[in-house]
């Protein structure tokens, strides 16, 4: 006998998990709660609710049908969080438009993506302008404008304009809740931008996933009296999903518009934020400030993600009562994967044993199974030591790469979402990210974390930048090459950095493999263009 | 164009949402946390998780295979716990049978759910005993104890030493989201009892919609710090289900056993309990208690459900600090539909504006569509007096009653679940239940509750019980029968109380047509078997 399904009445109607669930539960929470967009415009969760129905009616009179692409290229707005709603309750798919790439790769995405409409801010109207030729399945063109000008030619017209004319009852059809929701494009160092995509069930799931673990009594909660703030774009992982949580539960929201930080810095005190995420150079530029650090900002509870938090940044947002801790995640994971809230116990401890917890990557929330594995997809132990592939599986991984069915299966090869991190888990469940499973150095049958060692070797005072890379070695299959850029004027030698590395070794934090006998000092570290070290470049010039 | 499902790449896995993700959350989040069972035993969450293997290893031990019913008659323990666990990850169906019914209903429920197994309280040895010729498909008994007395002949022995010999790793299986997980029966006051059932998505839903509700910073909120223990049996309707959330937060459990009221309040001392649910009468033994009187029950919060809350006690049990409130469900619906949670701005008021909102059904909670519809399923306003009757769609309600086509499709007739309640619905959203719809009197083209009428009556100073129904009547269709209880030597006559009723009415708290004409005074009134009104038996008693 095999498990038995359950029995479903002819007559009786399986609730499907769509987004509209996510508003209506706001509006119902909270419907007098307010949505700020910066000093342009102030809403409640009502009328929210209204001009949802409003776009979605404007939408339907420009064309939009069910299962159409709807491209937004806008800064953080309250007209972002409204798409994020119309579009997939009508049944179309939002394409949030990465508007830091290229003008050549937003081009790419959206001829990809087969954008059927663009809504545009008129700070984006030269970089459409460029490629416009070339655009192959935009048949509307939608303003958003916080100025007041004209419509261009062409255009169908301006989003406020169109709203003030549209009816707020707006039939939304029932959607099965597999039916895509969004998609948007990733970028890794190398090749075309890849698309990933999420229905509206995997976006609730998330979403109650993440209100499952972010709300309650401990430490760096997210409740029903935050106020809300993002600082990672909404264009980007739909800001990593909290517009969604926080409309879930119903706080006050505020959308600051384009990163400026004198904007960020007057909102966070004036609208009274108390939980915002970002990425860490955000905060490392808050702590350099002068006006900052007469600001209290004892009160606001921070998620890092993006990259690593180092302990000494955390440690400086800390002493001035920030509540910093950080998630994990990527484009392809929806993305909350982990979150390193502490466990009750911890918040005890003192800040420079709170700080290391609060820098890993953390614990996996609800319904996420992640794993790290040998290269037999064997699980490896928890032991804080072992290093392993970070394997996942969990109910909002995209099933794919948009049109992409080679790349969509190496994602996916054995069943597992494969994050291409390296990663060891400790005995309490959090997962720190040692090294991309590019960057490993793999010598002598150890596994060396190419981050971990830049760290260290970092730690000598006259170490300005450092990149570890490994080079191909006939006796121990890799062996780590150190490129090393100098402070000025600083006394630096390749055996003060290897007897540095040695101590480490002897104290055990670090394998004896790790002692680089190749050093090169170099005046700079190639980059790519959103500023990571590319290791690709490095390996090519170095090789050999 | 139609929307467009997600294209899932062939070797990417669409994760279940399966109860075992509830248990590994709790793991996860609060391993060392406890778990007790009165004065008999106390586990970790880790304990909790490998005794849910060792269970499942000793019920595979004993045939037990995915697709059987396994029956379980116990009062609140933790066996009971381990087994809302171990029996759906097993893929089997976990059947709560409801002890408190007569040997003959057991009896039937037992065979019409074709139990393979049951697992049986010693306290039920003679209740199955009497029955045990007449069960049908049982093939296997396993004893429940906590005295260690012998274990009966034919059973294949006892649950802690089948435990002690298991193996904690078991391998649960893989499975569907709509695999069957729990069944139990409902008793009306007429007919057989119906089998309703869920599924693991059900349950996994139900779960974290009220996880979502229920947490976080307002009046009423079940955090990571709270104690919980049941004061609703866990046969009935999942104890609400309230044990699956508890796992999920990580809580600490407490399960009193049977309901002894004098082990209740030593419990809820002694374990520092501060979130329980149980029916009004609970609340009514408590304050009525001196002993209780003395104790400190301030941080004590209380859902209440199964029958409406009065007023006056709600405020008797405020004025103790308890923090109390209502929720509205049913056997059929999981059972959560709505919570009584105020809303922000009304923590802010008096008492009695407090107990008001604090007596009323509730807000529905995420997911729940509910609506109050006239004869022809239109949606009727939300303005505190139209009443209509309760209709609902939700992701985990019955999707039928077992094996009952003919009752499955009256109780989902229109595509919606119907409750069988008259409600109306206020301006902030809050649910009042107001009727049955059996007991609804519909005179002259309006609705008179029965309930509000008897509450009016009862406010008599000298009528001690109180009942309405509804007669025929040629031209108004039905009027208003009040059947009355004088207090012993009160002076009441019927113009008494409808002078009463007429003063109402002048008010506006009811329809003229409500005052009724026609009062009997009677000695005392019918009750069923559960002590709930017999408003069938009085119709049939006073027709014509």
């Amino acid at each position: 006998m095999t498990a038995r399904l359950i029995a479903r009445t002819p007559s009786a109607v399986a609730t499907q998990m769509v987004i509209g669930t996510i508003l209506e539960t706001g509006v119902r929470t909270s419907p007098n709660q307010e949505i700020v967009y910066a000093d342009k415009c102030r809403m409640t969760y009502l009328e929210l609710q209204q001009r949802v129905g409003r776009l979605a009616s404007a939408l339907a009179a420009a064309g939009v049908k069910a299962g159409d692409t709807v491209a937004v290229m806008d800064w953080d707005t309250h007209r972002y969080l409204e798409c994020f709603y119309a579009i997939p309750m009508m049944g179309a798919v939002l394409h949030t438009v990465n508007v830091r790439l290229s003008p050549e790769q937003v081009l790419y995405t959206i001829n990809h993506a087969k954008d059927d409409v663009i809504l545009v801010n008129r700070e984006f109207l030269p970089l459409i302008d460029a490629v416009k030729d070339r655009i192959e399945t935009v048949k509307t063109f939608i303003l958003l404008d916080d100025e007041g000008g004209d419509v261009p030619a062409g255009f169908a017209g301006e989003y406020e304009a169109l709203l003030a004319q549209a009816d707020s009852n707006y039939a939304f059809p029932e959607l099965d809740e597999n039916t895509c929701a969004t998609t948007f494009y990733t970028t890794g160092t190398t090749g075309l931008p890849k698309g990933v995509y999420f229905s509206h069930r995997q976006l609730v799931l998330h979403t109650f996933a993440l209100r499952a673990v972010t709300s309650g009594d401990g430490q760096g909660r997210f409740n029903q009296s935050d106020v809300y703030m993002p600082i990672t774009p909404m264009f980007h992982v739909h800001a990593w999903g909290v517009p969604y949580l926080a409309t879930l539960l119903g706080v006050k929201q505020v959308y600051p518009g384009r990163y400026v930080p004198e904007i960020l810095l007057k909102l966070l005190v004036t609208e009274k934020v108390t939980f915002s995420h970002c990425v860490p150079t955000i905060i490392q530029m808050l702590l350099g400030s002068e006006v900052v650090r007469q600001l209290d900002l004892s009160k606001w509870k921070v998620i890092i993600g993006g990259s690593a938090l180092p302990k000494s940044l955390a440690k400086g947002a800390m002493e001035m009562g920030i509540d910093i801790f950080t998630g994990y995640g990527m484009s392809e994971t929806g993305p909350v994967l982990t979150l390193a809230n502490l466990m009750p116990h911890m918040e005890e401890w003192d800040m420079d044993a709170q700080a290391d917890v609060r820098c890993r990557a953390g614990r996996p929330i609800p319904m996420v199974d992640l794993r790290i594995v040998d290269g037999n997809m064997n699980s490896l132990p928890h032991d804080g030591k072992t290093q392993g592939e970070i394997v996942v599986r969990a109910p909002w991984l995209t099933q794919g790469y948009l049109d992409d069915p080679a790349n969509s299966e190496e994602l996916w090869q054995g069943g597992w979402l494969h994050t291409g991190d390296i990663g060891v888990i400790d005995a309490d469940g959090y997962l720190k990210i040692t090294d991309r499973i590019k960057d490993v150095i793999k010598t002598g049958g150890e596994w060396i974390s190419s981050l971990d060692l830049e760290g260290l070797i970092l730690q000598h005072p006259g170490v300005a930048e450092c990149a570890v890379i490994g080079m191909p070695d006939a006796k121990w299959g890799e062996r780590p090459l150190a490129l090393v850029v100098k402070k000025p004027d600083a006394d630096v030698t390749s055996e003060a950095i290897q007897n540095l590395v040695a101590d480490f070794a002897e104290k055990g934090v670090i394998s004896r493999y790790g002692i680089p006998e190749n050093i090169k000092f170099v005046d700079s570290l190639p980059r790519t263009s959103v500023g990571k070290l590319d290791k690709k470049l490095m390996r090519t010039e170095h090789l050999g």
